[in-house]
C-alpha cells in the first residue's frame, strides 16, 4: 500500500481570500475564520469549546505537490533546501498544520483566531491540545 | 472536490512490533527508531541534520476511521468525547503528528527519537521546526 485516500471532513472560511494574501509560510497570524464542519462529521465536534487551542490540519489543494527543493523564504544565498527541511507549502502531501484558538462553537461551525490559510481550503483533522 | 489522495513519503521502522505496546495516545515516549524515506522522496530530506527537531506526519494504518466519539483515555467517568477533542488514533483521517529529534542522516534513513508509532507506519510528512 503506498497510497491513501483523505477524506474532507470540512472547509476553512476566513478572510484570506487570495493566494498572494496568504503568508508564504504558515506561521503566527491575527487573523479570525471560521472552520465548517461537514454535518458527516459534526459528532466529532463533542468536547471542544470556547478557549481550547487546536491543532489543525489543513490540505493545500493549490499547492504544487512534485518539487523537492526550494530556496528558503525565498533567500536564495540560504541555497537550495528540502522541502522537508523547511516550511513550504509544496511537498508531496500537502499538509498544514495550524495551532489556532478557539473563539466560539456553533453547531458545526468552529470560530477560531490564528487563521494563515487561504479562504475555501479544506479541513482534515483537529486534535485539541488544551487539557482539562 | 471532498477527498485526495495521500502519497507515502516512506516507512519507519522501530521497536514497536505489536498494536498493543503502542501508546494509545501519541506523546511523549523514549523509544527510537528510523524513517526510512523512498528513494522518489529523497531529495527532499536535504537540510536535516542530526540535532534537528522536526515534525513528522504518519498515517496511523490501522486505526478506525468511521468511528467519531470515543471516551477519552478509556476513563468512562470523563464520558463521550468527539475524536476531535481528543488525541485519539481514531478519526476520519488518522493522521498522528510527531515532534522528533533527529539523530543521524545516512542517505535515505533519518535516525529519529521520540517515536510512539507502530513498526511499520507509512510516513506521510516532515516539517523542520528548529531554525538555523
Amino acid at each position: 500500500m503506498q497510497q491513501a485516500e483523505l477524506r474532507f471532513i470540512g472547509i476553512v472560511h476566513g478572510d484570506i481570500l487570495r493566494l498572494e494574501d496568504a503568508p508564504p509560510f504558515y506561521d503566527e497570524s491575527e487573523h479570525t475564520g471560521t472552520l465548517e464542519i461537514f454535518p458527516t462529521y459534526q459528532d466529532g465536534l463533542l468536547g471542544i469549546a470556547a478557549g481550547d487551542t487546536i491543532l489543525v490540519l489543513f490540505w493545500l489543494h493549490l499547492a504544487e505537490r512534485s518539487i523537492l527543493q526550494v530556496y528558503p523564504r525565498g533567500d536564495k544565498a540560504r541555497g537550495l533546501h528540502g522541502v522537508f527541511a523547511t516550511r513550504s507549502p509544496m511537498r508531496p502531501n500537502p499538509i498544514a498544520v495550524s495551532e489556532l484558538k478557539v473563539l466560539a462553537v456553533q453547531g458545526n461551525r468552529v470560530e477560531v483566531a490564528g487563521l494563515d490559510i487561504l479562504d475555501g481550503t479544506p479541513v482534515l483533522d483537529i486534535k485539541r491540545r488544551s487539557k482539562r
